[in-house]
């Protein structure tokens, strides 16, 4: 017995319970979904359809649910015409909106004193639900088959599995994932904030978020040039025209934001870098000793996003993307995929994230038949295909292949990053393009003095900073690693009698981020404070610390570590931030 | 006699030689300028026009003039009646416009062969002029009137001083100036470029001219963050309604972007950061014990500058902005600022620009009769003048006052730059307003627990960075100081031999900037390159060096300072970046 079938029958059994309970009750429709169900329904008098349902009525629905289950209920399929359909729904107007768009047999199910228009399948009883296995967890409003313009419906959301240990365990994750959602943890440590008044998905990043902002695009770009990447600026925007030579604004139009024209130009906020550092490459004539040119850019990119879409840092209007593009050989191209993914593996794990576990590889693929959706040249994607799963197999990394995943202008790998819940979104990608340099003419002089067409690998090698915020957040609950900790180090005096030293200890910390608790509060509260604020280190000083030049040391997730000679403790330090721990 | 009256005659000089070199031009007109004169006008035959002239033509002209100048011609004022003027210059259609407009009496000026409609004043005769100190420097097109619907004439301009020292010294300035250009450095140096596809006024960074910017950045904010404020991050776009809020709406319109309307909502680029900044201060109730609130950011900003008032990095159509807003008590105000006022020459002097001689303050006031321009509070305004005069005086910084320079919102200190030909451009600015806290209801709770409404001080502390990097490669023709210096040391192996060596010498040295010229080249031409792209150090190397663990080093400016230990260059280098010289 599939899951889901169970799912969908107590779909039927929340409706029947909420007839018995509200009798009058008018029913939208009611599905399994992934670990659930729902159902959506108006309620019959208009008094107790303003006043609605509350989350308290929901023990009272699951009760009369059990009930149900409890005398073994047969679920009954019947196949009737439109005029019995009619007949039997006559009190019920959405159900008869639905019949009337059906054009072929129409079947009902018959479950207790419940009779739903229904394709099915359902189970054969209620025998084989687990009365212990379900939970109705929320009421929501919903529009009328999802549209604005329809009467708003009430939603009962239920949880089903098969075991009572499931459903717990997926409550505690919930509960669990809830606890780390970026958005939460965001707020309570005052990292960023979002204004009516800017706009939706517009994130402003406080001095605290900022810290971390700023912290992580140090970092990449330090790394980058490191490994051979020219970090450039280029402007946030550009003439239309340059995105319709890239060919992307015919793909990308609908999640650009509108032209602004004027006087005799065009100009648009760019959704993507490529074409401006393909102009920083042309404005010089390149020989294939500059090649691998590696332009690489904290790149401030805008796409529109529907607003049922943003997400805290997840989705937003407006992100900066650590891309870069590298234009080489063809023949170099898979040394460059090769050293794109040591980077991004350095990167994941410099952060935390370990591959197989936090991340996995997916090889994005195009599909020959869609000539609509990716530009025409199977021997060219054959090539590039193959060369991606090349060096994926080489690295003996795990990774799954996915269909009509790519971009128009070639393959790519994705890096998929699995949140707490398990729900993965996309962290980085490596992109082969073979379409941008033939589109603008792109060339370098090989050793015989040849003029030849290079091609590009795009890239990003943490991906959007704002995602990225979100994902570590999630990853660790708020506790941020020392160097991403935007408070590292809080010193509570005693009494005011240590403030002096708390600030000459400070000073001796400078090149750390320090703040002297110095409220007139109690040390207890200081230090709970401190720990909801998830600072690694608090150090307490009193008298008895100044004697000997120490502090007493609570890490954060250890407790006390008692006192520690100061010098020591800048020595720990020290170590942890050059570990990048 | 005024230097404006001789080069006013000068111009009348000009067009007298250019109706005999010429005869049947027709005159448009010719008036005195900074540094000399001009005349325009149509040549006679229609192919001499499409022809035109060219800087060729020049020593010819002059040759003429100087003809004249001899002659001792006598400047005679006459003045005629409306008729009389239409009959002496019932040949000449651009003069024969003018008279129809003028109302009042009309004059005219004969010298020689040449009668011009004039108002004068003129010298006597042409033995005022010393014909050693004037020259004709460029031949250029302008429309009649300065309007492109009219006909295009061509323009002659001169220098003319009183002695020929003085043209000497004029036009080695100028030489100098044009060296110095950030646009020519720009385009030597491989610092920046400019895109059509991309559009007017938006720069592109390469790597070298990224390094400059990004070593700019990172200064300038780690020494705001020492100096306590918190650096964060807001969107470069928000909603029209926070700029109609704000009150900048109807004062910045005409160069804001257009409007983006998308779904519900319509979203505007940034014209400035201030009311993003107030957002953030906005999302909690704030205490005095948080003032002064010091909200900085690298904030890209965004106005639509004319076409022609784009000038390289100077003036462009986005830019970044070191840009801060410190909200706090109105009492706190002066000491605020005259922090701020300390930061911008702290700054000022690390980049090597010297108060008094390369930039002086201006004090930008209101006007109170102004109500359109200026939001009205005389008293507010009074205050507001005061403490910046106050300040000013206090520290007793060299400024002068202009009135009518203010922000909407109230006065404003001014830091003018002087570039090397002498033109004054303003490089920071520090404002302050009172209005802004009353449009955002901005608000803090003093220590009586009382609500109260903070001011805010604008600031910048190094301008917006486009336009600092075009002072800076002014200010140095190039030869930036080491730390901004996109390579920092050159290593020139003299043979194959030695290029091992020089790749570990590139790792010893690997905290700075290091390029090996290892190219198939002559070391002469390796250095002649090296210095051409301002390279502070260039380091030989040759099997004597290799033995002895040295380097013969070439230091810019100074040329060879012979062989030097690596340790020994090494601590010298490390001590010029602590300096940041």
């Amino acid at each position: 017995m599939p899951m889901e079938t169970i799912r969908h029958s107590l779909a039927h059994i929340l409706a029947s319970a909420v007839q018995e309970l509200y009798p009058g009750t008018k029913f939208g429709i009611g599905p399994a979904i992934e670990n659930g169900f729902y159902y959506d329904f108006a309620l019959p008098s208009e008094a107790l359809a303003k006043e609605g349902l509350s989350s308290d009525d929901l023990p009272k629905i699951e009760g009369k649910m059990r009930d149900l289950i409890k005398k073994n209920i047969t679920f009954k399929k019947k196949s009737v015409s439109e005029a019995e359909a009619k007949n039997i729904f006559k009190n019920q107007p959405y159900k008869l909106e639905l019949i009337n768009e059906l054009k072929d047999k129409i079947t009902i199910y018959e479950s207790g004193e419940f009779t739903d228009l229904c394709a099915g399948p359902h189970i054969k009883t209620t025998a084989k639900i687990n009365s212990d296995a379900f939970k109705l967890t929320k009421i929501a409003g919903a529009y009328w088959r999802g549209s604005e313009k329809n009467q708003m419906l009430t939603r009962i959301y239920g949880l089903a599995f098969e075991t009572k240990k499931e459903l717990e365990n997926f409550l505690n994750l919930q509960m669990e994932a809830e606890k780390r959602d970026h958005r939460k943890i965001g707020k309570e440590l005052d990292l960023f904030v979002f204004s009516d008044l800017v706009g939706k998905g517009l994130p402003l990043f406080t001095e605290k978020g900022s810290i971390i902002r700023r912290e992580l695009e140090r970092f990449i770009v330090d790394e980058e040039i490191k490994r051979g990447y020219k970090h450039v600026y280029t402007p946030e925007l550009a003439k239309v025209e340059l995105y319709k030579v890239s060919g992307h604004y015919p793909y990308y139009k609908d999640t650009m934001y509108p032209v602004m024209k004027i006087d005799e130009e065009e100009l648009i906020l760019r959704p993507m870098t490529c074409p401006h550092h393909y102009q920083l490459y042309a404005s010089k004539p390149r020989s294939y000793k500059e090649l691998p040119f590696r332009l690489a850019e904290l790149a401030k990119q805008f796409r529109y996003e529907k607003s049922g879409e943003l997400t805290g840092l997840i989705r937003v209007r407006s992100f900066c993307l650590a891309d870069a593009h590298i234009i080489c050989q063809k023949e170099k191209a898979v040394e460059e995929i090769n050293s794109v993914l040591d980077l991004i593996e350095y990167v994941a794990s410099a952060l935390g994230f370990k591959k197989g576990v936090d991340f996995r590889y997916r090889l994005s693929l195009g599909l020959r038949t869609d000539e609509k959706k990716y530009y025409k040249d199977d021997k060219a994607w054959d090539f590039a295909e193959d060369a991606l799963r090349h060096v994926l197999k080489k690295r003996k990394s795990p990774f799954f292949e996915a269909e009509n995943e790519a971009a128009f202008y070639g393959p790519k790998i994705d890096i998929q990053m699995k949140n707490f819940a398990g729900k993965e979104e996309t962290a980085f990608t490596v992109q082969y393009d073979f379409v941008g340099p033939k589109r603008f003419d792109l060339s370098y002089t090989d050793n015989a003095g040849q003029r030849k067409e290079p091609v590009v690998i795009h890239r990003s090698s943490i991906g959007a900073i704002e995602r990225i915020i979100a994902f570590l957040l999630e990853h660790y609950a708020g506790s941020l690693p020392f160097w991403l900790s935007p408070v590292q180090i809080a010193i509570i005096p005693i009494t005011d009698k240590q403030v002096k030293y708390a600030q000459a200890l400070k000073k001796e910390l400078r090149s750390f981020r320090v703040e002297i608790k110095d409220e007139n509060e109690t040390v207890g509260k200081k230090i709970r404070e401190g720990e909801m604020q998830k600072i690694p280190y608090l150090l307490i000083v009193g008298d008895r610390e100044i004697k000997t030049k120490s502090v007493s040391v609570r890490e954060r997730g250890k407790g006390d570590l008692g006192m520690i000679k100061v010098d020591n403790f800048l020595e720990r330090i020290k170590k942890e931030i050059n570990s990048k721990k």
